[in-house]
């Protein structure tokens, strides 16, 4: 039994790490077991460790209170058994706000309460395109708006998404199959750069544990093998507070797993992470119950945005449309909707009290097409969604509560504060609203396409007629005067 | 008993008109029954008469049938029974193809054959605006695309639409109250007219016998009253072969009437008429069982057009969304889509294998707005609906059979000869498209804003890819060669 530095310091919310050594021989993955409790104060949590290759053993852990924690290794290996140690956790960094929990039902939040609003974009296969381009790729996002990332683990094989990946997770080649009871650590060394990198932009990532473009064989790997994957992905990233677990992209698409599988992944996941970080499963054609509990929020993909109204009824947590179709022009309709319809979906989804993703896929003459490939955004729609983002983060704190219409207008708000009220490909000329007469509130005639913000003159309350541009894409801000400003931003 | 004219000539489905004195005295409209029985060798029907005011009596006949038709009225009184006659039914004329029938399930077609293709557009209460506007709506659907017109018999209050209507059905006023027993048959004389209008410009007149946007009580009859006005008003009319029975609009806002009403009052008006005109009835927010078997096609308020599919599977019956919204900018909702939004409803319903029809309704000094009162039509959509017609004309005489797509492509056809494919607010780069390998066939891209048809070179059978001009509101005509042309029109 040896001590190990006690002055180590890590942040709340850091990544603590402990690095052993043991054995090498054999089959490392199979058959060492190596996990640590970590205690603060009479609270202990259990985290497994992984093997890195080499003879290398690590344990990583996410601290989440301030102060001194300790830990005490245990593992049927001598060498890896009772190795006890101590950090201080200390204040987060600036941009350090912990990881992002549920909030209010139907919103999120990050764990030091900082309203967290998911605008997120989706890179399938962007790990898998070697240095250049995923830099590339990183720059781009770190000049977007948006703040979660929907990212596979295994490499993609589909339209456009023929390129072989520069690593593997597994121990092989595709010419003579695969060792599944040996990873790969140099391919998750790669995948935690690139999620970290993504945490030092404060991008989530909502990383897809299985998907079916796949012709390597990953998505037909038996059960042991699927679990085997898990929990040593799950030991190896929990500790990385930007993480998602997404269990599968178009999971209805995966056609070696049944439903009953799935509850099984989910299971092992939420074992496997004492973090407990958000997680959700993507849709093809058809829903997995979302009521279940190891679901956190919906990951849906649709391009009917009025249903969120249904879907929160029916699931009561939060609505992430991340896919809603792509801006681009390529053949699959799912992947050429305009920039214009675009925004509008965001638009829509949100004001229906929900959340909406996005994507690109214009035609490349090299095939780097954003949704799967990352590299360069060329639409439109980005900057309008920088609008909207900023419009959202200037509104409730608790989120938008939507107001179901009989007609096509789309509204949500926070009652008697603040309303957000979209007419979308409607062009109404004018309008009658009705406000509470108790109160004064501001008007203001926002052009989503044109990014403009214009106030009406005047006070309103009660029943008004509000004159409008008559053309498509306008929403009015309608906020309650004076008691707002003073308590703005956090009402 | 006395022996009418016997020389009288009526074409095919033409107006036969009997004409009578009787009695003045008493309420003739209560007191006097009279009806005529119509005989073509062993065939008979029979056929009610009416009190048209000042001691006149009449009966109206459309016959189906050329050659010697002979008639005997039945009446209580005494100066109205046993009067016989006969008259000849000659050929119709050029422009008449007799009443509309459905055919082939989900289609129609004139009696003589001749497919019809409802294009229909919206003048609620046309008839009520006064001889000047009501001259100039007549002119300007001379010059639309429209075939088929929704219009009221009650006059109507809405906004936009407060204004006294010229003739009032009943005898009384708005202060004094209304006799519902005496008809006033200057208001009838005038909607007969109006009939006629239409049918001299091959205008079908979808006439709507109850509507809810009333403040004079016509909605709110008592069931006696609502018997005799249908009873009256099918026998005036039946006889007009343009004539189809609506028998409400947004019939769940009439809120006086119960669906056990509405069944009852189907069955009077299929009772009373001979020629089973075409029967409907249109929603609000709650469908009428379109199953029931006086229901003889959809008649339906939706802006989502692809549940043409799902409604065509339920009903099994010809669908027409008459009401997709209004091109326009007021502040309804279902009155400010744009011009290029009505243009892809039109488009999108018609290769789901429906139909669609339209309604204009831009704010107007005066507020007269197409939609309620006729006038002009300001909208850029009419001349698209002309070009969707011209092609819908040109396609298979028995109509469009849908493909259900996945995702938002449209498209229908007629198996093996010729698809209309509608990619909507989609912008594909390319698509490809799979043609029976047994024949070669000819592709056109249409650009349905634009109103061009740009044949491709070569000919296509088989997996093809074809490239598209990666904008919105394209379609592809795809028919087969060779032996497309030897039949076109009536294949």
């Amino acid at each position: 039994m040896s001590i190990q530095n006690v002055t180590e310091k890590v942040e709340r919310w850091g990544v603590f790490e402990l690095t052993l050594k043991g054995p090498e021989g054999g089959n490392p993955f199979l058959e060492v077991n190596f996990d640590a409790e970590f205690r603060y104060r009479g609270r202990a949590v259990m985290m497994g460790g992984f093997y890195d290759g080499d003879g290398i053993y690590k344990v990583r852990f996410m601290p989440d209170t301030e102060g001194y924690w300790t830990y005490t290794t245990k593992s049927g290996c001598v060498e890896l058994n009772g190795i006890t140690g101590s950090f201080l956790c200390t204040a987060p960094g600036a941009n350090n706000h912990g990881p992002v929990r549920v909030k209010n039902t139907f919103h999120f939040e990050y764990e030091d309460k900082t309203p967290y609003y998911p605008f997120g974009t989706t890179c399938y296969a962007w790990i898998h395109q070697g240095y250049e381009l995923e830099e590339q790729t990183l720059n781009t996002l770190k000049n977007s708006p948006f703040n979660k990332l929907r990212m596979c683990v295994f490499p993609k094989d589909y339209s456009y998404n023929k390129n072989e990946p520069v690593y593997y997770p597994f121990e092989g080649s595709l010419e003579k199959g695969w060792d599944y009871t040996r990873f790969n650590p140099e391919f998750f060394r790669h995948l935690e750069k690139r999620i970290m990198d993504l945490g030092e932009l404060g991008i989530e990532a909502d990383l897809i544990l299985f998907h079916c473009y796949d012709r390597w064989g990953y998505s037909n790997m038996d059960e042991d093998s699927n679990i085997r994957y898990l929990t040593y992905l799950v030991r190896r990233l929990s500790a990385y507070r930007n993480i998602w677990w997404s269990l599968a992209n178009e999971f209805d698409f995966v056609q070696s797993k049944t439903m009953g599988d799935w509850d099984r992944l989910f299971k092992i996941v939420q074992q496997n992470d004492p973090f407990q970080h958000l997680r959700s499963i993507h849709n093809g054609r058809t829903f997995y119950d979302h009521g279940k509990p190891w679901v956190t929020h919906c990951s849906i993909q649709s391009s009917q945005l009025d249903k969120v109204y249904e879907w929160r009824n029916l699931y009561n947590k939060p609505i992430i449309v991340d896919e809603c179709c792509y801006e681009g022009n390529i053949e699959h309709d799912w992947g050429n909707i305009t920039d214009k319809e675009m925004v509008h979906r965001f638009w829509k989804g949100f004001c229906c009290g929900g959340y909406v993703g996005h994507g690109e896929t214009y035609i490349h003459p090299q095939d780097i097409l954003w949704w799967s490939k990352g590299g360069v955004l060329y639409g439109k729609s980005p900057e309008r969604i920088a609008f909207l983002r900023k419009i959202i983060e200037e509104g409730p704190s608790d989120g938008l509560t939507p107001y179901h219409d009989t007609w096509q207008v789309v509204w949500a708000g926070k009652e008697g504060y603040y309303y957000l009220m979209y007419f979308g490909i409607n062009q109404p000329y004018f309008k009658e609203i009705n406000l509470p007469e108790s109160d004064k509130f501001e008007v203001e005639i926002i052009d989503t396409w044109e990014m403009t913000i214009t106030p009406l003159p005047g006070e309103y309350s009660g029943k008004c007629r509000i004159e409008l541009p008559a053309k498509q894409y306008i929403a009015l801000r309608i906020r309650r005067l004076h008691s707002f400003s003073s308590i703005k931003g956090g009402f």
